[in-house]
């Protein structure tokens, strides 16, 4: 091992590096995944999420680069768990990358052996995005929350969010997101975050827009927004498994209800009712006091979860955000807990049946100005998408910049190759800088087999059957995607999950017009023929409704 | 599900069913591998190896066989655990069909949830070219067996096998080939097997010489065609748990042991000892006998193994065969069952490090004379290759044809092309009356994890690094392969493997002979990468013998 860790920007402009922009984008991708701007841990090669890599280690991570410089047109590079190992010549409408990442044979596949192996130098963890290239910074959690809210009231309240609210607790990483998401899909919300500091955070960086004193200021602060039709986000400080059982006796009656308090960690993620936070952060550093603080925390989220059900039962939408509280209460005792459903059955699915998911593009210039006019050019392909616009808009004045410009949005089947062919277009005719990038999270509609999350009560029972992603790779890569990735163990760790990435890129050309028509209709359309076979009615009405050639349906 | 069992025979002759060649290929090739004389139990769609099955139903093969001959040269057929799921949009060098089989998330990757899955008709199991249609008979595994006893020759008794003797036992789809193969190589055999008649259709085909009447009467054989130096295969029908253990008992001492019982599959594989055929078959038939009939077939798996230790320990050469009976007796508490290596550390690892594997063939014409004018091409093509020739010799003689004609034969990295490149001009130039299609075993030198059997104790550790044959399907589906396949658990169980297969359609026209010159050396190149990324000196004297640009190395 020679190469050492450095600071890693992609470059920009429209100065190719590589001997195509198919071979440039991966370069540039890969090196804006472990931009500081980007990357949580660079120097580690650690994109996001524990330890989700783009490369083995600094030489494999040299070496990458020098093979997508070298790479000619109808040459493809495969890279084994973030190590490039052969250049094998293939043709102009076959993949230029070709990714297999943390794949073990099933009985090997816990994270045990993976350390071993990785000890070894053998592996590397690619999560999602991080070992595919695509990652392009938190844009993706407040996206996926928006997406969520605005599905939850599309099927509650005919799309209409103006004068609803929603109940929720925890702002911290990801849960932070959900003020902000909450309003952008117009809704006011509730916040209840146990620690001052997390709300100020929020507040500073504009993810939530205003705190009140008190329970009775906070009730009072929703009824005048909701009465008002705007869409205002309140902290509330206090502890959730104290304030909503005090909602349910005073009968007040959120819209929706969730929570994103780190329940799944009942040590460091959970504090007790009844406890300070300083009491809670002394216990969580002190060995001897954990089993006394675990019993504490889990009957609060017994408590809390008992409340949820009693929202659940005056039939108000309640839904578990992927927490974990439900499993946490039911090992308390509380039977039913598992009686208000998941998010992904509950709001994510009926979006994958129509191919919806976390579609994505980047800007290779580096221009935002770029950015700017691919999102004006979305509005003007689907002038109807009254959502979208919003999201656009929103996201265009509040959300900044990771690394190269980006921005994400669900787009469904018959849309992404509207957007890809008009993105293409744009670079044929000179108005953007540079190429765009085209990709999406492995969190999609037919790319993902992941029981507890993705494909988690599948109509079926087929939610562990991986054929599914699997032949969405094969078909990827056979339709002339750009680089296809094959991971395993991404979300929610080794054993739990395989998933495949797609990216690809708008050149300008007509051969690129021709892959993009084949692959951004393709790809969607494998997660509409994945719940379509479940036996989900919208995807199958969505198949029929696309001509899709489904021969066993 | 209205679609009936019906006897299945591929067509022959030079007039298309499909639009082109290529899909004709496969819908040729599905149905040869159910022909009654290919298949082991037709009737279920079983086509070797337990419950290896070719599609998943009746239905589900009608549908294949409906949409192989409306596909379009554009479009590529997803076939998911045996069932026709999608045809999309691709081009005219992309595959024409991708499957993928018996794939589950690692967590959930057990027989139990497996067949959890069947019973509810959402899987089924694909075996290797059982699901991946390209499996041609005992032919098949006669090559590969005959390859690793004479190895085994070479190895323990100077080459010379005259005089020696092979104890087995499993006369099935695979394991029936044993007897032909130690012939071959100057074996004397001595092969047991639970079923009469399986015993009965290895001599009609003339794989296995003769049948004893009972122990007293095989030993007696045995030893009167070692004295004499003949190369004799004797048939006995019992149960090896109770015929080794008998064997151990008496000091018989045999000059190689194996076993192809097909004890990866407790239910449908391994024979409890004690128990009548009637019996197996009736307690594999009942969903609530499972249980039971399990535990029995692992007891016997034990006893098995404990008496091939007990001629191991007394140095007689013993080796598994790829049956995974070394993991079940582990399980039931034998802690020394490793203590034998696999067949493939032991004799096949060396051939795959030049990336040499089960090559075959097969005259869509169905006329034998096709393959006796590629014999003959071969033999031209490597005038030197004097193994190759005595092979295609017996072949010819003594190999009886199952269904479509087809050859196999080992061919490495930098022959495979060469092959595949002179049976398309053979076609072209119409020397041949219809196309010939190519494949392999997913048992290949790049081609699958499998860490009981064709990865068992890499020099590196990286067993069970499945990423590998992940890389190879998605490089063949590049390079436009005609039908590529990803499947899990082949030849070891659930659980156990992942591995890829290929298979490449010579039609003749110049656009195949360019796909045949990438295939056929890209899919080859992969073992050699992956056997020279795991450190082995030939794999990576190969490499640099034929300039594989391996970035890493
Ligand atoms: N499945 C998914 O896709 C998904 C998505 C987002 C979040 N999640 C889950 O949501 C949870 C939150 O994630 P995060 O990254 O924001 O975690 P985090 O630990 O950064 O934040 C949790 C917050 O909850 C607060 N909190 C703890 N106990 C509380 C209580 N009793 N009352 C009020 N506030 C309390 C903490 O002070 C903290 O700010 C995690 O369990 C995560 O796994 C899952
Ligand atoms: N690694 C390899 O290349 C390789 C090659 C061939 C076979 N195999 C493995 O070998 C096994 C056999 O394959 P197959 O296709 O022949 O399977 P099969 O199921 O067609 O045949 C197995 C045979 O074993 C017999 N049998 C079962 N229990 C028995 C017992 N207790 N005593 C005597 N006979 C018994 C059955 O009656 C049957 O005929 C499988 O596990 C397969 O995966 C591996």
């Amino acid at each position: 091992m020679t190469a050492l860790p450095r600071p890693v920007k992609a470059p920009t402009g429209s100065q190719l590096h590589c001997k195509s922009w198919l071979t440039e984008a991966a370069y540039r991708m890969l090196q804006n995944n472990l931009d500081p701007d980007v990357a949580e841990n660079p120097d580690a090669l650690v994109v996001y999420g524990g330890i989700g890599k783009a490369a083995r280690n600094w030489d494999a991570f040299e070496a990458i680069l020098k093979s997508l410089r070298e790479l000619n047109d109808d040459e493809t590079l495969l890279v084994q768990s973030g190590k490039p190992v052969g250049v094998f010549r293939t043709h102009p409408d076959a993949p230029r990358v070709l990714l297999a990442n943390s794949n073990l044979v099933p009985a090997w596949a816990t994270w045990e052996h993976f350390h071993e192996l990785d000890r070894k130098g053998l592996m590397m963890y690619g999560q999602m995005t991080a070992g595919s290239w695509i990652y392009i910074g938190s844009q993706g959690i407040v996206q996926g929350t928006y997406e969520t809210f605005a599905e939850a009231a599309r099927q509650h309240f005919g799309g209409i969010a103006k004068g609803k609210w929603i109940l929720t607790a925890g702002l911290g990483g990801m849960g932070g997101a959900q003020p902000l998401a909450a309003t952008f899909a117009g809704f006011c919300s509730l916040n209840i975050e146990c620690q001052q500091s997390r709300i100020d955070f929020r507040l500073k960086t504009r993810y939530v827009d205003e705190q009140a004193t008190d329970l009775d200021d906070a009730l009072a602060r929703i009824a005048a927004h909701t009465a008002a039709g705007r869409a205002v986000s309140v902290a509330l400080l206090g502890n959730a498994a104290e304030v909503l059982p005090e909602l349910v006796k005073r009968g007040v009656k959120p819209d929706l209800v969730t929570d994103q308090t780190s329940a799944h960690d009942l040590i460091h993620g959970y504090c007790p009712p009844g406890w300070t936070v300083e009491q809670w952060k002394t216990a969580a550093a002190d060995p001897a006091r954990h089993a006394e603080l675990k019993a504490a925390a889990a009957a609060g989220c017994a408590t809390h979860v008992r409340a949820m059900l009693a929202f659940k039962a005056q039939g108000i939408p309640t839904v578990d955000y992927g927490n974990n509280i439900r499993q946490v209460a039911k090992d308390q005792g509380v039977t039913n807990a598992f009686d208000f459903p998941g998010f992904v059955p509950a709001y994510v699915r009926p979006l994958f049946c129509e191919g919806k998911g976390p579609f994505r593009w980047v800007a290779l210039s580096g221009d935002p100005e770029d950015i700017r006019k691919t999102d004006a050019k979305l509005k003007e392909l689907f002038p109807h998408h009254a959502a979208l616009h919003r999201w656009l808009d929103m996201a265009a004045e509040r959300i900044a910049f990771q690394g190269l410009p980006a921005r994400i949005c669900w787009l469904g089947l018959g849309e992404r190759h509207l957007a890809g062919l008009a993105f293409n277009e744009m670079v044929k005719r000179g108005e953007l800088k540079a190429p765009i990038v085209i990709g999406r999270d492995h969190l999609d509609s037919g790319s993902v087999a992941s029981p507890n999350r993705e494909t988690e009560g599948m109509r079926d029972g087929s939610d562990a059957v991986s054929d599914w992603p699997l032949l969405n790779a094969l078909l990827n890569t056979a339709g002339g995607a750009t680089w296809v990735s094959l991971h395993h163990g991404g979300g929610v760790g080794m054993g739990y999950s395989q998933h495949s990435g797609v990216v690809i890129v708008c050149d300008g050309t007509d051969a690129a017009a021709q892959r993009l028509s084949r692959v951004l209709w393709n790809d969607p359309a494998t997660g509409v023929m994945r719940h379509a076979d479940a036996g989900y009615d919208t995807a199958q009405a969505c198949a029929r409704q696309h001509e899709l050639n489904l021969p066993s349906l």
